[in-house]
């Protein structure tokens, strides 16, 4: 390794550089050259299901670095045409309802039936609790062992916009890596579940038996999203109690309208930690992709999805475009005050505002 | 009046042309001043009160012509300092529940109480039916011939956030021409509740009595909204019904999580065709404005509500600007056939429909 430039520009590039000693436009090339390079074996490496490779992969697509972020850019359109072909499923449940246990013995059934697992996580909480899902993987230890399993803890950052993004493209890269399955767990209070539906084929809610359960915080809204509700805990003492809720519960969701899908949700009991009624739930997910692959609904959602997220990103950044210009910043405040003392309508200081940032 | 150059430029100005004999850049100056004289000669009128002031003036938000809307803004602002000092009552409710009769008699009650009353619609059907609601001023005979009331058909537009803004600077105009209590009228399906319930203080929900009246398209979230409850109709042989509705929906809205206003919705009958049961209503409205003026939620609520119509209007015309770019009209087509085929993700083509736009 010649190094004939030992300048401060060159130290600033790391560990990775190379024989790179030329002057800086044949390094630019070069630069560009070796990320594809780089770009290209990882794509190589995950389309031969290498853990390893993938896994870097995400690190790219979950890093701030923004010549990172190009890279992953590169290796998410070259993973693309070999993605779409997992089913994605979607789970929820307010904490404590068994969740990771849930995950763990769900994730093991499909294995042992020779399926390729892999599991996310969306945590909108995650930026401040350092990931309080999946975080810990030791909740996991037999699904982490497994050689067909792939377990992920959620990614971070400043906007769940921004973690869905870097969750959908997780997927695309998870699917071309060979996953047969893709499990994203969630939170199932507030805002993420919205998210993580509008990514998944499948929505799966996991309650528990027993009066004041509506009022642990999920919203009806997530009760409309499920395919699926399981009542988990199903065991000892609670089996009664389950069994009744069920009912009540398949009583309810009948005055529901009838979904796009055409699909009509089921109710079902299980216990996550005795391994009882996992299968059955395996069957429904199967019988829902074949009912929705012959009516059409599977693509058209996930066409749809396709378009939401396209639609959603642009509208994100043109108002954090916006709303992020000193200039505006700072005037929105004073059209605030100006509207607060009736000085101005709303109106006049939208057209205001939106003149401004033209000029 | 001397006409020196007949040119096809001066015809063009229609018949509201004076004097202006002078070049252009005079011309521009009078007619600026013009419009101030024009604006502030309205303005002064509304302020006194005179009815064809304020209907000219809300003919001009309502016009698509640029050089009116400017002069609409200019009045808008004049009379700001001199509007929010009524009530804003929301009312919506299927078609059928009585909505223009529950306007008649409660408008009437209201004027006989030395109140002045003006009665607006938000109807998003209105740009295909042309007007079905308030349209048919005939339907309030009465209110119509009030010198106390001020009846006025929806405004039509191609978007409901444009009907919206026209709704809410016709609310400023009414209060600055000494209105006491506006009405809001909408139809009790889809968006517009939502809108109404924006730029209102109160809402009030008009129901039937009788079972599958959930069906009738009132959703949850809509109730959810009210701040009263009246049955209607509750006459004759629908009494019993109605009072057993009130007693259902009493015990219902007590489920409900607690509003920010603190107030606990109340549940009423009324026949607004017997004029039974409407003072009580007034009643609860007025104790509404004690309540949340002492808790200080009542400009609470409105605050919020002026910072939501800035930000709603800056983000619309931001993606309407967007959108309507024809180069990205044209690229979004094609971006989305890409993703149709996986050649591109969601992320990166809008990425890349937003790099396109600030080239």
């Amino acid at each position: 390794m010649a190094k004939k430039n030992k300048t401060a520009l060159q130290e600033k590039k790391g560990v990775s550089i190379s024989e790179i000693t030329n002057t800086s436009s044949i390094e630019s090339i070069k630069t560009k050259r070796k990320t594809n390079v780089d770009a290209n074996a990882l794509v190589s490496s995950i389309l031969n299901k290498n853990i390893t490779a993938l896994s870097r992969a995400i690190t790219l697509i979950e890093s701030k670095n923004i010549k990172h972020l190009k890279k992953a850019n590169t290796i998410v359109n070259a993973c693309l045409p070999h993605a779409n072909k997992s089913i994605r499923i979607g789970i929820t449940g307010v904490p404590g309802v068994g969740k990771s246990t849930f995950i763990e013995t769900f994730g093991k059934h499909l294995t042992s039936k020779g399926k390729r697992v892999a599991v996310l996580a969306i945590d909108p909480s995650s930026s401040i609790t350092k990931g309080s899902i999946l975080g810990d993987k030791t909740r996991m230890e037999d699904l982490v062992k497994d050689k067909n399993a792939f377990i992920r803890p959620s990614a971070s950052g400043d906007s769940l916009g921004g973690v869905a993004r870097k969750t959908r493209e997780t997927i695309i890269l998870c699917e071309a890596a060979g996953f047969d399955i893709i499990l994203i767990e969630t939170v199932g209070v507030g805002q993420s579940e919205t998210t993580v539906h509008s990514m998944v084929d499948f929505f799966l809610l996991l309650k528990l038996a027993g009066a004041g359960d509506e009022l642990q915080g999920i919203k009806r809204g997530i009760i409309e999203m499920a395919d699926i509700i399981a009542i988990n805990k199903a065991d000892g003492d609670n089996l009664k109690q389950a069994k009744l809720a069920k009912v009540e519960f398949n009583r309810a969701l009948h005055l529901y309208p009838e979904k796009p899908s055409l699909w009509q949700p089921k109710v079902t009991i299980c216990s996550a930690i005795k391994n009882e009624g996992i299968d059955p739930i395996w069957e429904f997910i199967i019988d829902y992709v074949k009912t929705t692959s012959k009516n059409g609904y599977f693509n058209i959602k996930r066409s749809e999805q396709n378009k939401f997220w396209l639609i959603q990103t642009i509208e994100t950044q043109l108002k954090s475009d916006f709303f992020n210009t000193p200039k505006i910043k700072k005037e929105l405040e004073n059209q605030l005050q100006l509207i607060e003392n009736n000085k101005t309508s709303p109106f006049s200081a939208a057209d205001y505002l939106l003149g401004l940032k033209k000029r």
